[in-house]
């Protein structure tokens, strides 16, 4: 948690962007262990991605799950779309990719971090796995 | 929303195949902006795709997320399913292609266009991002 | 259902492997029919996979969607994941890859295999579908 998978168009990210992106996604969920971010990036070739039924060669489509943090406020669902389009800007509408983005929550009781089931958020052991960055038994 | 992402042995469809589905599939949700609707496809080496265990270059695996409309009726998703399995039979089962199909419906409130957050279900900000097919403010 | 990615680092699998994890995974779901489970294993460069904002030639991430059967059961949520876990393990942690996992439940009733709404679990239908290891109509 949280995954997102972003499908982009060939060419569109150097490693330098997506080092960048992936760090900036991070650094979003600063409440959280770092390990928990995983971003996978997938080019699409125009023949491939279809947006209302036209091949599209200048479209980001970003999904994401979040598992470890649900979210219960609706301000706060504002406050990190915001956040999301602010950090993902400079990369996508400022250079004229259009873009969208979806998040589905998933069950936290149905993860598994090498073989850990997850400590509760905002436990012990969670702030030790955010602070070793990386799971250890608890 | 949707997102549509089509898993498929290597060379089962043509440029002109993957346009005429992503086209079918787009009128599925004519009562939504056109550029709601998002299909990727990804070909996948028999070596990588397992059915039962099985490695398989006759299976099409599609994954759909919901986004801006939830099936609140058991008989829209028997119409739905319906038209679903009319527009993609003709290039799937009709060419001796096994397939499976599930959806998900995610959260509207975690969706994101362009730095947007689409309008609600049928309201006039939808009815103009449809008639213009973009989003704009509102 | 289930239907299972798979995000690996270049080179981490062979045929072999695959092979050997698609046959483990659907020995877990021992009880549904057999060409319910679906495995793709997808590459990901280095320059394509990050966990913790780091490019990562490390890591497996998978993703599961559970369709035919919802756990309604915290210990059979646990008794899961070990047999996952140890299923896994030798082809993952035991040769020092990192690797994380979670499973989303969607719904049953927008569920489609190769036309058919799939029959209700344990149903004699889904018996027939299970012993013939193929669908047909009920």
């Amino acid at each position: 948690m949280p995954l997102w998978k972003i499908y982009h168009p060939e060419g569109a990210f150097s490693i330098e962007d997506k080092t960048a992106i992936s760090g900036r996604i991070t650094e979003i969920y600063r409440n959280l262990p770092k390990f928990y971010v995983g971003v996978v990036f997938q080019e699409v070739p125009k023949s491939s991605f279809f947006i209302g039924g036209e091949a599209a060669d200048d479209f980001v489509r970003i999904w994401v799950d979040h598992i470890a943090r649900q979210f219960n406020d609706e301000e706060l669902k504002g406050r990190f779309l915001a956040g999301v389009n602010q950090a993902l800007s400079p990369f996508i509408s400022d250079r004229g990719l259009r873009w969208e983005m979806h998040v589905d929550e998933t069950p936290f009781s149905l993860w598994l971090i090498q073989g850990y089931r997850p400590p509760l958020p905002s436990s012990e052991a969670e702030k030790r796995w955010r602070a070793e960055n990386r799971p250890t038994a608890y």
